[in-house]
């Protein structure tokens, strides 16, 4: 406790704390013994716990979690679907407001495109389809009848929206055109599925815009991308590292891609976060979207085109880094409940009287938390052991709980205990309007700054290729010289290709556990070292000079 | 002009406001002779105004007012589709936000189910499906490979949700049980389509609650269907009138369904604006949805359920009701810009720095204006005349258009005209921060006051059957005795077609001009003077005694 000591000696309130502490870490015990409800109805006979750890099968435990903190409902009807409840729902729309009000300030602007397309538009633009093809779900047929062309859902929207950018843009005076939309999108994926990361459909908004220049659409691209980092960083506590992508992995058809890209500790792999195109004018040639030269009377200037989307895999990489082996661990910031406070210390044996004084204290207490802005809840439910409702509320990843009892009430503090760290201690009464919203601050920091210590520790700037491959195995990515060439990149794939992964394969791992690795981005952040001309691509069986450092991992 | 004069005399301010006026009068007449853009670039050619009254070919006015104010574009690659552009989803967020607060508060909860279903969960429910069958889009195949099991996109999500409600309802602690979703759903129906009112993928909100008892479930039905309302009357400014559902007009599958109920003044039909159903125990008994009674050990309850669903149907009939031959005319609660902003009297030979002055002082008043919390914008567009920027904003419905000149800013005032009336006149600069916000409430509660007359009106209590006929093809509904009964209402829409509708046809009329009428709703509101057992049922053929009075109409 950095708390300064109230009125009592500070011997006295170490006794008391060291008293509480222990107390809680009793029924925390007991609760783990008997991890399940102790009254009627069906659900006595349920274990809410986690059952596997984070270290000893992370595909199972991630898994656990989103299912049983209630995030994900796998939908069994039809395979690679889920529900996303509440729970996960709420995480979104924090997200989708944050974000909403930013691009809304930019003058983007919201619309909603139809979910099929034709065959006409798709043929459109090879490049982009071929991409997409494979995966394209066809609507044949409507009730019994047979559809005399047949249409497939949006696995994403260029093909449906950019025949109406070519009708609505008919001179500069119309550009830019920025429209953004919230919907869901299929890519009947044959890969094995994850909750979040990769799902048949998913949730996400994709913006596409038109501009004038190559410029103005370049800034957009990293304005864009600066939201999604703040997704990242500010709302979900993670770290992410800024780039582009190389030719190999960026966007189908489009000019280049830059991408937040983050790592998952447990397993070492980088997960792509999400992506801001310049789609440059491909698109807008075969779409023939076209104004005439502001400058030049008679000549026509092809649009410079954006797309780019942020989806609800964000929530599952957020569950997999913070996660922990009692469930999720959320940043206040996303959080539906940010502190949750549980009378404790009442028994059966209590007397009434004092049973409902204590109870209008807890509500007083709650009423005075939230008047600060905090979203509080008490969990007054009947029948459950407070350890019971520790462990339900630790799965379900609330950052704070707070716990108010007779003993509390007489050394007038409230006790608490963060979710992240687990660390314990009180606050008293009289600061509890300053003090819990501080602790919550003080929470979403140190979350962002754990995550973001591992990530560093694991980013290796390696300049001996021999060092690649174990530096794989230890659960790290590599920033290392590359020449940026396509054929060295699958190349470099091949070789990096290992026996020695540690970690245990489950259901959601669909690559071999000793993939080789994928060029993540190449930072926007080069690190020093790299002499054009001199230093070579790393690959050994290139000859080729290195052009940038490359972040290279394992990857989803 | 009510407002008092400030420092001038009386006389001179009347005499400088007639000039306003009269200047404004014949700007507009010209504009009128040629409402085309007068600068460079395409826009020149086009003649952005309506091209027909609302009284002469109402279908092709409604076409021409959602095209040409850029809220709807057909998607032509596929038919019965359309693209909501920003100035319709505009509407739509300000009703989601109002709407979403509120179910909140309620305790509603957000979710995201898949978009599609399998044929094992539509079987389930028969009645329910029959209803749906023939409008299913059904996916049989992925890239070029058959699906298995062919899946359809929901039409509505009853048969995707429930069977996860059997799954998570398992205690009464687990009730009530409330979920809403935002989405599109897809009914390829046969009937002709028309924007917004009925379309083949269309967007809403969907919720589905399970909940303990009939009279729990009851009541959440009827709060819901008071949201609807206040939807229709506190942001669109449009009357509706509350019932429930005829037997014969009710929800599929359900136990019985209440209804917000419009009325379209320009050909005199009914039309549905939202419906909340009560489901009773019907699909919880398809499904499998039961909780241990609380009140005896061992026996299962049934669980109560509804479902309710608000459209973006709702921006039609706003269209419908408020437009006019100028075009979208929106309440100031739901319009993105309320108040917008044009300079006049500005000319090429005005002098560079009077014209820099008189932009300064424009740019001020906007930020007075937008300190209020009024939604304004200025509209600076060079190269084109004060006539066409009316004409545009008046076509895009804009509730208060404020004019600023170096006239104006002699007598330090600005002038106003009201999209609503195209009443005019002026306020003191030194006022424009409590008048402008007032007037704009005053717009909105005339709007509404307009309709709801035009409802009241239109109304027709009726216990001649004679008289019934006539009044439709006179643009009325009518409320009359009536049984009930099922078959008894079928034998009412035969024995109303007529052949005297004056109202001409356009493309969007997909039944006959002189359809029966069918039962809108059983209004809540009952007139007076129906006497059980002695009132009999209007219809002429039928032998029974009336139940309520009904409202019917000829109807979308």
């Amino acid at each position: 406790m950095s708390e300064p000591a109230a009125e009592p000696s500070k011997s006295a309130l170490k006794k008391a704390e060291k008293a509480t502490r222990m107390a809680a870490q009793k029924a925390e015990k007991a609760a783990k013994q008997a991890s399940v409800a102790v009254v009627g109805g069906k659900k006595t006979d349920d274990i809410i716990g986690i059952t596997v750890t984070k270290a000893e099968n992370f595909p199972l435990w991630y898994q656990e979690v989103v299912l049983k903190a209630e995030m994900i409902e796998y939908y069994t009807e039809i395979s690679g679907f889920y529900i996303l409840r509440p729970a996960a729902m709420y995480i979104w729309n924090v997200i989708r407001k944050w974000f909403q009000e930013r691009i809304e300030d930019m003058g983007v602007e919201e619309t909603n495109f139809p979910m099929f397309l034709s065959n006409k538009s798709l043929e459109r633009e090879k490049a982009h389809v071929d991409g997409f093809a494979p995966e394209l779900a066809w609507v044949t047929k409507c009730g019994d009848r047979d559809l005399e062309v047949p249409v497939a859902v949006r696995p994403t929207s260029e093909a449906v929206m950019y025949p109406y950018y070519a009708k609505w843009i008919r001179s500069h005076r119309d550009l830019p055109l920025r429209l953004n939309q919230w919907n869901s999108v299929v890519r009947w994926e044959a890969k094995q599925t994850t909750p979040f990361l990769r799902a048949r459909e998913f949730m996400w908004q994709e913006g596409h815009t038109a501009h004038l220049t190559e410029e103005l659409a370049g800034k957009e691209v990293l304005e864009i991308l600066e939201l999604y980092a703040g997704v990242y960083e500010q709302l979900l506590a993670l770290p992410v590292v800024r780039g582009t992508k190389t030719e190999n992995e960026k966007f189908a058809g489009g000019y280049y891609t830059t991408t937040v890209e983050g790592y998952i500790p447990s397993n070492g792999r980088g997960i792509q976060g999400a992506t801001s195109h310049c789609l440059g004018q491909n698109f807008s040639k075969m779409f023939e979207i076209t104004v005439e030269d502001p400058n030049k009377q008679g000549d026509h200037i092809h649009v410079w085109q954006n797309s780019w989307g942020l989806s609800t895999r964000v929530i599952g990489v957020m569950v997999m880094i913070h996660g922990d082996d009692k469930g999720l661990v959320l940043p206040p910031r996303i959080a539906k409940i940010q502190a949750i406070l549980i009378p404790v210390g009442i028994v059966n044996k209590t007397a009434a009287e004092d049973k409902a004084k204590h109870a209008e204290k807890v509500e007083e207490l709650r009423k005075t938390i939230k008047k600060t802005g905090v979203r509080v809840d008490t969990d007054t439910r009947d029948g459950y052991t407070p350890a019971w409702k520790f462990n339900d509320w630790e799965l379900k990843g609330v950052p704070l709980r707070l716990e108010f009892g007779p003993k509390d009430a007489a050394k007038e503090v409230i006790s608490y205990a963060r979710r992240d760290t687990g660390e314990k201690g009180t606050i008293p009464l009289a600061e509890i309007s300053t003090k819990i919203p501080q602790l919550l601050g003080t929470i979403q920091k140190a979350m962002y700054d754990k995550a973001d210590k591992s990530f560093q520790e694991h980013r290796l700037k390696l300049t001996n290729w021999d060092e690649v491959v174990p530096a794989l195995d230890g659960k790290n990515v590599v920033i290392i010289p590359h020449c940026l060439g396509m054929d060295c990149e699958d190349k470099v794939k091949d070789l990096t290709v290992s026996k020695n992964l540690e970690q245990p394969e489950g259901p959601d791992n669909q690559r071999a556990p000793s993939m080789g690795m994928k060029s993540l981005c190449i930072p926007f952040d080069q690190p020093d070292g790299l002499v054009k001309g001199e230093t070579k691509c790393l690959n050994p069986e290139c000859s080729a000079m290195a052009e940038k450092w490359c972040m290279f991992g394992r990857s989803y």
